[in-house]
């Protein structure tokens, strides 16, 4: 991360938060439709309307801006900065009345994400860090914790149905290595490990909306957080993910993954 | 379920939560010694602490009862009524920060669960169900959803790998019939279902603290919860559960896990 995100665009990332989970907030524990995606993911009216409530705001300050958003597809992606929207991370989580899913806003520049907002709207809690911006939790500093030890590390992914056949091994090589693995966060693994409460994170399939607003809020709390060969996250990358809170353990982690 | 259970006795346990919530809500979040017990789970001082909480209570009003403790051990289980007590079921979610941890409180009477008492001091919300007390979250009528297709199931479990050889065989079936699978909910999986966001869980491994408060709450909301071979849980039960919102569902469920 280079030249610090500009202040005023920051705040605007919080008024997308405050925008989409007003809206997340209002379906929360409402019987409401879930579609099918093309890629067997739900989806419901709660996201669409999330998403379109930050569209909004970004059409009327940010025309120059491009858009990258789950639901509603993307524009102007050649722009200087664009803008990646996950309206509502953890569809499942948040269908079934599980606190934890969450809205994620990434800001990229130059393909390179600069700035992250993870929100959770039914938990009332919002990290946020980037460049030139420390990583924080509702205002208060967050930080990762060491661990360089895969022993010692807890580690967590959505589900080990994301992985199959050599991915899979991949992973079990990982979690046979630490002390703990733990399923089903969502998006709320990053918050765990930007805050210190768990050192990594191994996951794939992931879309660019997924891993934009994580990676700058894990790396300003001091971690670290690339893709399963150690290259840096970018708009084009596989949706192969590994944070972790300690630098050796990263390194250890990609080691474990390639076998 | 018969008799009501006694109002007296419903308070009562309100008032065991709040004391073992008091006690979770000042640990969570800051930093404590896990220790790993024989059976390779962790516990923490908030876990002893809560516990010791709530067996204070319990001698000072009901010396008569007997008391099963996940941390503290057991006394007086031929008494009338034995409280059942699991003072941070989640305990991995609680060191990790993940607010989904619970203290289940289980009244049982003649060796069957009739009183439950689900609380998730991180966010403020508890189910309390059983004999006579139809199940209610802070209050409110919760109620558990017609769902008796399994093929438009969502099924929970804590991690698949509680689940090995013959079991995790079980196991699959009855995941590859349902329409999702999510893990990592703890207890938490339990309130979704007496509330009608989830359908079915499947579980192996489970203490008799683990299930006894659920049993109540789960029944009271209009659910079924037995072992693998559809029996009623009751001391001495093996570990396996299936608590399903749905009757139909439930017996879908035992045939798939009996192959």
């Amino acid at each position: 991360m280079t030249d610090p995100c500009p202040d005023a665009l920051v705040a605007l990332a919080h008024r997308l938060a405050d925008a989409a989970g007003a809206v997340a907030r209002r379906h929360f524990r409402t019987p409401i439709a879930a579609d099918t995606k093309s890629n067997h993911t739900p989806v419901t009216i709660a996201d669409r309307e999330a998403e379109q409530a930050m569209r909004a705001i970004l059409a009327a300050e940010r025309p120059q801006d491009g858009i990258l958003g789950e639901e509603h597809g993307t524009a102007g992606l050649d722009r200087e900065y664009v803008w990646v929207l996950d309206p509502i991370d953890g569809t499942k989580s948040f269908m079934t009345g599980r606190p934890l899913f969450g809205t994620l806003i990434g800001l990229m520049r130059g393909g390179r994400p600069v700035l992250g907002v993870v929100d959770h709207p039914a938990l009332g809690e919002r990290w946020v860090g980037g460049a030139g911006h420390p990583t924080a939790l509702n205002g208060r500093p967050a930080r990762v914790r060491p661990c360089a030890d895969a022993a010692d590390a807890i580690l967590s992914a959505t589900t080990p149905d994301m992985f199959a056949g050599a991915d899979a091994a991949a992973f079990r090589r990982v979690s046979a290595a630490c002390k703990y693995t733990l399923y089903g966060s969502d998006c709320y693994a990053y918050s765990q490990l930007a805050s210190g409460f768990i050192d990594l994170v191994v996951e794939r399939d992931l879309g660019t909306w997924d891993w934009a607003a994580l990676v700058p809020v894990v790396e300003a709390a001091g971690g670290v957080m690339t893709d399963w060969q150690g290259r840096p996250l970018a708009l084009g990358s596989p949706g192969e993910v590994v944070a972790a809170g300690d630098p050796a353990l990263h390194r250890r982690a990609l080691e474990l993954l390639a076998g």
